[in-house]
């Protein structure tokens, strides 16, 4: 997507060089970092430099990718199942990055020599990280026959380009709508801890030129009660065989309330997300995550610095977790790149085998 | 209630100024500011240096008595009536506001003599005071029933003291816990945009030594999904004849999310907050309040100073509703200076006349 009219992903591999969008600086500060081992890309995933279950995914396959370009000869296979287990260790509930170290570990151990082994890492690499890419458009595309010009969206946490390498999932249907002259509004919640929403999509939608608004996280019952959302469409981390989906904390709790007063609520993912070894919610980690993303809220200050406040009186103890599980009999519709799915376990099967629906 | 081992009000009188805790301040800051006028009053309930309806109330009622006071003999009625028309244009929510600003008019403009009406005037504002914080006191007790030892309960917004002259409403059968030995742990929602329960609410559970953990508003679906609160115990801003409950944006998500998994959500309020004169929730004007509260959040910066961040990009625009709608349906009872009452019309129209319930 476009930032100031340059075309930009989210993560990109140049040379045995990671380059990302410092998400963290967002929206107050555009800045690339370059992360030249796999140690380094693996700790951007753990900082959430880069975050977003698809720029997770690929960000980890290029990890690996540097793992491999970094090992030698002698103990290549050593390097690259360590390699795995760190980059497996930065963040326990987005399915794309097992998903992605897996293949890209099975390439660099499957050539006949390790330069071979090698090239065959990167290419794997860049190619989940297109593949990603590709997957976002065409979400937007599956996700296009389900909008009408004048809908009010709401969305949750960040979805868009900055999730994937490009497009996004949640929001790769908005812009495929503006493309092609469809108006939508978009709510878009703050998403509290960390804010994504406020941070993250709506500098995405500001860069877009698509008209929203932000809400706290509080309002989401009173916009939908007074029937100002006409659909809901979010992300997701992780979805399991019988269709729950794990996603940011909050997730549940807007898809109850779509469910309640008959508002459609979409998840849009790529077929990446889809584990078809967790067979239901039950069984997904939820990440706990540091009590200081509660107790203090970074942003920018009236004289221009990047800093952070704390909220909380000093002592007080926060919970934190990071996902929740939203039930599958909540989900209107899976939007994938093989177009829009029941939630249901037989389609999920199907796509998540053969990367399509059953015809 | 204490602060560092002295007792409080959150407003109150002396001679003719009004005194009040900055609640913009705290957790960080606890300072008393004096308001000589009725008008610096009335601006110190429109910038929510005093917040909450009990709080609000018992402010609004010595604004009154301060434009009492502050009147002269030929244009004591006019002046009177000028003031209560500034308070009543400082919240359009609370309906303690009203209720305080009739009940303290009504006092002043019914003696023989100026100087007796002004006694009167103050006396009113004093006794409503005091009602309120008998009330707040007389709550806890009827909503110690509803408690045992070891519940995980869940507030929103802060209904605690503060949000009174003294005990509160959905905190005040905590602490009457505490003073019996029963430990219950109180999770306090955020409450964005003015994070009232990170601030005021954990600042009160602090200073009591109450067992408490801050939780973002997106956490609270996977607290109640997970079985790990036991009840949610809310405040109100305005009840109507049907039981219908208009309380901090948020509330009516909580409420529905109680409802869909069994655990019980009880509305704390005095009298003073139940008016029959709204027939339904439908009737009820909601404050939209400034794009800014949604946008910035203040805080205590890492080094010391008070000050706020702004956390969207700049120009991105807001939506700020500052109450929802809870239906009576969604509420198990209500916790009253009376006892607790089951959520229908004729329990609140007998407590709302009368005082109490039918017995």
């Amino acid at each position: 997507m476009l930032v100031k009219g340059q075309h930009y992903r989210s993560v990109w591999m140049e040379g045995g060089t990671v380059k990302m969008i410092d998400q963290r600086l967002l929206p107050h500060e555009f800045r690339i970092v370059s992360l030249p081992t796999y140690r380094e890309t693996a700790q951007a995933i753990k900082t959430m430099t880069v975050r977003g279950a698809g720029a997770i995914g690929a960000a980890a396959g290029f990890a690996m990718a540097q793992a491999a370009l970094e090992a030698g000869e002698t103990s290549f296979r050593s390097l690259i199942d360590e390699a795995a287990q760190t980059v497996r260790a930065t963040r326990p509930t987005a399915h794309d990055l097992f998903f992605a170290v897996d293949r890209v570990r099975e390439a660099a151990l499957g050539a006949a020599t390790v330069a071979q082994d090698k090239a065959a890492a990167v290419e794997m690499a860049n190619r989940l990280a297109d593949d990603n890419a590709k997957a976002g458009e065409q979400i937007g595309l599956a996700g296009l026959s389900l909008l009408r010009s004048g809908m009010r969206l709401l969305t949750h946490c960040n979805a868009g380009w900055l999730a994937f390498v490009d497009w996004g999932s949640a929001l790769a249907p908005v812009y495929q709508a503006q493309r092609r002259g469809l108006e939508v509004f978009v709510y878009a919640t703050e998403t509290r801890p960390r804010s994504q929403g406020a941070k993250l999509t709506a500098w995405e939608l500001q860069q877009a030129g698509i008209a929203h608004a932000v809400i706290a996280d509080t309002a989401v019952g009173s916009y939908v009660q007074r029937g100002q959302i006409d659909a809901v469409i979010v992300g997701a981390d992780r979805i399991a065989a019988n269709g729950d989906v794990a996603n940011k904390i909050g997730t549940y709790t807007i898809a109850l309330l779509a469910k309640h007063h008959g508002v459609p609520f979409y998840v849009a993912a790529p077929r990446s997300t889809v584990d078809p070894k967790t067979p239901t919610g039950a069984s997904i980690v939820i990440e706990e995550r540091s009590e200081e993303e509660v107790t203090w809220v970074s942003g920018r200050a009236p004289d221009g610095t990047l800093t952070r406040v704390q909220v909380t009186p000093p002592g007080s103890p926060a919970g934190n977790p990071a996902f929740d599980v939203t039930p599958a009999s909540l989900v209107t519709a899976f939007i994938t790149e093989a177009g829009v799915l029941e939630p249901c376990p037989e389609a999920l099967d199907q796509f998540a085998r053969h990367g399509r629906r059953e015809l």
